[in-house]
């Protein structure tokens, strides 16, 4: 069922500012007087925002003469946490925030043709039509992982744009790395920890023959899911399963972020081969035995290295070399 | 300005069978008895037709005992007049007509996105944000062109695409030659007619790496067009100058489609070769010196071939030989 529940739209420069300056104060007492004067809002507006914010699950204390505390957020990923932190550049400028939704990638597309600009966000606590590649499906559990969507206008042409896909893995692994996760890079798109799936990446793309119109990247990070279904139990983990304790959602995704577009900007400098560098350093598919089952061919081999493209070079056992754009890769 | 004026969306199922009837039958008189029996619909319901249909500037004549008779149709590409024509499989199945729209490509990638079916068409009187490649302009003023788009649903990898340009392009020509036109195919999507343009197709994608979610074909046919901005009137060209008559754009429009499903059909049985062949047939650009204006190069030689994908075959002064999959080709 395809519910879909928006909690906001909104631009960075509209943040709400209140609840911003009590997350930078957070466990400090903060008096209306000095909310009203410093972010030059009334006192009845302060007092309307507090409570939209506990209705949110904010716990925030209030005494008299003291003012206002934030002792607890909670567990929602919304846009102000990530719009408290300031090294982000593009990403996020805009946000979509909902509490369900169908896909964000298919939300993504419908806005990136709307025109939302560069950088634009789109975010879930649950997705009950989750989606990874070819068609399937991926289980998106209310408030247990990361479930975005970016929207990216990059300069690029469509060859090019499986660049974009090993950005984001290598920011995906980097993110959940920080974490204390050994986990590696399958090619092309799947993060693995002991073989099996902590997170996926699917991108898609708008183009002309020769101009890429935007570029959609959606990510999917198993964070705090306890149980998967029984379809995905042997093959799929998450950082709570690994840790054995939950995870901070929001810091995985604010370190997702932030080493997304560290990356890009590589890509963008023309420094591709930084991001490829890191993509070799954290895979686990170059020089391994494998087997490809493209859409009209199975081919065996060594995965000898991926190419500037992000193609995946393959030394057939007669010793010649393929190159393999897409498909489903398995470790022998 | 982008205003948008629909008259309808429908399903050709559902198509408006009173029309059709006095479409089939024009110039006769048809009793309102006759088309009640038929039809299975009120006396008073086809009364209420007939006048919509005067409405949209249908001249029929109702003449007590004699019935209903058909005697001019507008010049509008009601859906109807597409809908008439049975020999059509797929394309309109679903239609979408405005009166005026910003651009078809832009509101088909929306239409596609939501999800509506192969072989969709939309079209409208009036463009008036029409695009063509890299965002260039294409003008299309009301009712004197053949301004649509067609949502496809290939089974085709991305890199497959710019074949069904070449699909468009045959199509294109085949069409206007069938009113006597004597055009060309300009690798790798204009119709010329002594060097002017006088059609123009823009293809677009929304893919995953390895597989097209749909393919959006925008078609710009310049039909009874009497005069064009300063700006194009050294470059550009109607059926109506070459002509020096008003031309029947329904009968332009019904050609196309049905000259599409027929080259399409061979791309879907794997018979592209067939394709290849009409159109170097129809072409202007093979075995011509070229010179390429790309997004980083300039290219100049001589354009021997295409290949199996459709892109263009240089031979370069040095020998050496370019495959280009696109950029402005200027003709020497």
């Amino acid at each position: 069922m395809e519910e879909e529940i928006l909690i906001k739209a909104q631009d960075k420069k509209n943040k709400n500012e209140v609840l911003l300056y009590l997350l930078k104060n957070r466990g400090k007492y903060v008096s209306g007087e000095e909310l009203s004067e410093k972010l030059n809002v009334t006192r009845t507006a302060i007092w309307k925002h507090i409570n939209g914010f506990k209705k949110l699950g904010y716990e925030i204390d209030s005494v008299p003469r003291l003012g206002y505390c934030l002792k607890n957020s909670p567990d929602i990923l919304y846009p102000e946490e990530i719009w408290k932190d300031e090294e982000l550049k593009f990403l996020g400028n805009k946000i979509y925030y909902y509490e369900s939704i169908g896909s964000t990638n298919e939300k993504a597309k419908i806005l990136a043709v709307n025109g939302e600009p560069h950088g634009t966000l789109i975010l879930s606590e649950k997705q009950t039509m989750g989606k990874g590649r070819i068609g399937r499906k991926w289980e998106s559990p209310k408030n247990e992982g990361i479930w975005l969507s970016m929207i990216l206008r990059p300069n690029l042409s469509p060859e090019e744009a499986p660049k974009i896909t090993l950005v984001a893995a290598v920011a995906c692994a980097k993110a959940t790395r920080k974490h204390g996760i050994n986990c590696a890079i399958k090619w092309p798109n799947d993060i693995l920890y002991e073989g099996k799936k902590l997170a996926g990446i699917l991108t898609e793309i708008s183009a002309e023959i020769d101009r890429i119109n935007h570029v959609i990247v959606g990510v999917g990070i198993n964070v705090n899911t306890k149980k998967f279904s029984v379809e995905l139990e042997s093959i799929a983990t998450s950082l709570y399963l690994i840790k054995k304790e939950p995870v901070d959602r929001k810091k995985v995704l604010i370190d997702f972020l932030k080493e997304f577009e560290y990356f890009y900007s590589k890509l963008e400098k023309g420094e591709f081969q930084d991001v490829l560098k890191e993509w070799k350093a954290l895979n686990c598919t170059i020089g391994r035995n494998v087997k490809i089952i493209g859409k009209t061919k199975e081919i065996e081999g060594i995965a000898f290295d991926i190419d500037e493209l992000g193609a995946l070079l393959i030394r057939k056992n007669d010793g010649s070399v393929e190159r393999i754009l897409s498909g489903d890769v398995s470790l022998r």
